[in-house]
């Protein structure tokens, strides 16, 4: 397959389950939501190193939050739900309850999922030291802008600009995280140009982020190591300083490999991703790109299929 | 003392010990310098919950950094060295090392502390899974630009868009954390815009790093707390909805309450930040501020005390 | 009150929520559970260093015990029930899943709180790398060792002895941390055995660990510090060689002071431990107790206060 | 080659290399010595999952110790002198501080490593809230009972019944982990035994431990797992149940196989511990032993060999 000219190898990206949440904070001001969720999401590009792969799903109007400010919605993906509390508390206690006007909603619903919601509010009380109050208000669930309110349960905690409103608990939804695709150019900087390009793209399509700096990975890794305190290390195999030394498996020509890693709520939102990010990049400013390809472990791993030519099929301009 | 009319209060900010050290990243281009420098340095506000504290000291032209490419001054700061080992290895490895076109070169030197000097390429060479070499470069040492070239070690490290050069090993110095000021104001809005110019003038002091999210708090704390298990909480004082609940120690009309926490690498950095900080406050746009104080324990705990009166002495316009 | 010519203070402990769970483990010899109780058990004597509270409740005979060998029952205790999840998992897949002949059950039910229940099994299943198999069992309910057989999930996971069973999910339920009591001595040998026969007599109670060494403290403590970095440091009223150097609560004559900390699932059961091992230490073999008092925060911050005066107010042998 | 009837295989075991520390804790009683020791050492099986790997390596008699009571000397390993820097504060902290009539001394010299040396005394010292006090003392080095005394520092905190004296900083030494041997038996029960003689023998040889629960594992691991998150998993080539069902190195009418791993301060002392061990196991009470072997990577990975032929060249009855 190609597509304007680009390879599409015949490959699949495997990906895992993961467990997700989702956090709308409203602030202000739209600058001080992109300076709360930008310093929340710092940091997160890998659940091992980093307890949480978290980053912007997209930015809301005043008319699109429940407190009629400007908001973000965060995404935050870890192995499993437990995983997702400490992080969860750690990253909304020391970015958002300290970031000047914010406030903090659930993003996903905890209704029906009493026992094993994640405890936000209800942990960031205690910093009230007593002085806290819990607060109940009826409001669309978590999910909606619209339909019959529902009754959800607040904290207020005093700080020295007025109070920190925060939702005392979060809801979580089974995820998927390890999409992925590659891009193979003849030069390091049309390689990067076709990856920012496929970032804008894939920035609009929710339920889905891209964890690492920019949306783009630079160092693409095997499972495994020659040394056993580490569990990954660089695929020498799509290294072009190492065509010769190691086997290879990029193409003839190929100076610079960039893949982008999604993480997304469901199967849908991420084959969306990869679509638009691809077509994207197959048509990047300064053309270059050699093929586009995908990362697996040979299918065994993950349950979670992205065969490319599957997901291209109904792209425009494909042959 | 009055400076354009506002009180500042007869108090010091108290500071702390602390040990620092400095990364400087490079990039192809200014705008990934950013990504890497912002990813890096997210969640990084406090020691205590996210293992170091760390920012952006500044940016550098191509003309100033070692490789002739755009460049990023990172401080992180920790209580000792040893509590900066790990985070600097994880912060370099997940948002650095990952990104694309970096590379990372110390910024403050390892000559003379052999035995101590920080290992940043020396742990991460290991991804490189054998493929890795060492390469000694002969340079102008990492506090300078010019002078006598000395041999610097670093680690080439493959990765899919060519090399990531990291240098062996950081240096670290004495630091101190915890330098203070508050901003008093009639409104929230009032309070917000001066603590805006404050960090806009601050941002030009070297050595010194404001490190909560857009330099500003919101969440001003005191030591202990209710809950066992919590070693701060919020400090009812200052917490304009609690005048009248608690005791306070607001001035008459104080609605919103802003705290610029700064880190820096030495006692005259802090002072000066925060003299020019505290002059842009007083000078805000929409004026409306109150009062400034700063935060101590009563001088016994920190050695390091910043006395606003002191600082403010030479400061123009003020009487 | 005195017992035995000891004086009670008119004092009570006062102690904090929190959240338990059980662990039956079990093992081809008494020597052998042992040994992965100790090992299991080791390093939680606080749930802010150690991750959690741990200890050994009792051992059972091969008659008490599901699959008919030596047995041992651990207690595991923290802040909550999502604090416990990691720390279950760690100890349990370094310190039993490792250890010849072993093999796990839940002593507390995860019936009925399917979405809260913490996993084990679960967890550990994935060590079996794709060859572990899941099995159901009839059998009693965890607390139980007669009355109506329940079907409980476990996973059989190879090992190079034979299989580690382990049971799915483990159970939890709310507790009681930081009961407490003072054994004041005219010199460190009278009160450390005094110590050590509470200790004994304590350990026939069921319900309760006492997470110190050997049961016993003698780093009492305050919350707070000088120093913002520590949230907890030396109570320097219990300390003997600080008398006349800091404001003391020592009795006239005190030469050493140790504290028994106790880790209960309920109160009636702390209180009963509390009762037996005050009369122990009351009557110990050497004499020389001053007094015995218990720890508190003025009442305010735990909700559960054993006042030594009531619970001991039917011991034989009080006037 | 055979011992007593015992087929040795022409292994060798790969070990790493690791950074050891040593610590000498005292008590009043050799009870006390042993509660401290066995609680300090608790949940330190793995540096992965527990932060260290520790053991106790032998006990002192009142005439062998630094202030002439009962004692024991512990090892702890990391992969690094950086990583064992919390393991060894938060160890101490909570299982030696906490512990009747204990003190801490340095096992090993941090002379001549001022820059790098641990600190232990040094930061535990905070605890004393500013009642602590420093203190110098004339003594042998730590690795001595004699020869020309030297000046080493203490603090002295104060704690409910005295002091603890705690040595303010730790060397460190270049050491060796992963050292190992497999026994191979009939049934489980020989196989334990043979295991239990292996390590009554080994722990009379200096400078090793062997930091399993008991001394054994019967998890034999290898690198990497199906499952991306873990490093490790169940090494199928060594469960006697799985032989027809993954391809197996068990020799024909294996049930069960134990390993004993050995982390030691320097080759000779684990190549001894490794020679006594296997011929204790090779005359184990009730026979039934199939084989020795020993786990390694193929030899690239770790750069101490441990050939089991060589190691036994020596030993009596060896055919």
């Amino acid at each position: 397959m190609e597509i304007n000219g680009v390879k599409i190898a015949a490959e699949f990206a495997e990906a895992f389950d993961m467990t997700a949440t989702r956090i709308i904070v409203t602030a202000d001001s739209a600058q001080w939501v992109k300076i709360a969720a930008t310093t929340m999401t710092g940091f997160a590009t890998s659940v091992i190193a980093c307890g949480v792969e978290a980053g912007i799903e997209r930015y809301f109007l005043p008319t699109e939050t429940p407190d009629g400010r400007h908001g973000a919605a965060i995404l935050l993906f870890g192995f499993s739900r437990d995983s997702l509390v400490e992080p969860v508390r750690n990253r909304v206690s020391q970015c958002v309850l300290t970031c000047p006007g914010t406030a903090c909603f659930a993003g996903v619903t905890a209704d029906g999922i009493k026992g094993s919601a994640i405890p936000l509010g209800r942990s960031l009380r205690y910093f009230g030291d007593g002085f806290q109050t819990a607060k109940r208000l009826l409001m669309s669930p978590p999910e909606r802008q619209s339909g019959a309110a529902i009754e959800r349960r607040f904290w207020r905690i005093p700080v020295m600009d007025g109070e920190f409103l925060c939702e005392d608990m979060l809801g979580h939804v089974s995820a998927i995280g390890g999409g992925n695709f590659l891009i193979l150019g003849q030069s390091r900087r049309q390689a990067l140009l076709a990856a920012e390009a496929a970032i804008v793209a894939m920035r609009k399509i929710p339920e889905v982020i891209m964890p690492f700096p920019g949306g783009v990975v630079r160092s693409g890794s095997k499972v495994g190591s020659r040394y056993p305190a580490l569990m990954a290390s660089t695929n020498q195999a799509y290294c072009p300083t190492l065509v010769g030394i190691a086997e290879t498996s990029l193409v003839e020509g190929t100076a610079a490999v960039y893949e982008i890693v999604i993480d997304g709520l469901n199967f849908a939102a991420i084959a969306e991703a990869t679509r638009v990010g691809i077509i994207a990049a197959c048509h990047a400013p300064e053309g270059g790109i050699l093929a586009i390809s995908a990362g697996n472990y040979g299918g065994n791993l993950g349950r979670h299929h992205f065969k490319l030519h599957e997901i291209l099929a109904d792209a425009g301009g494909v042959k």
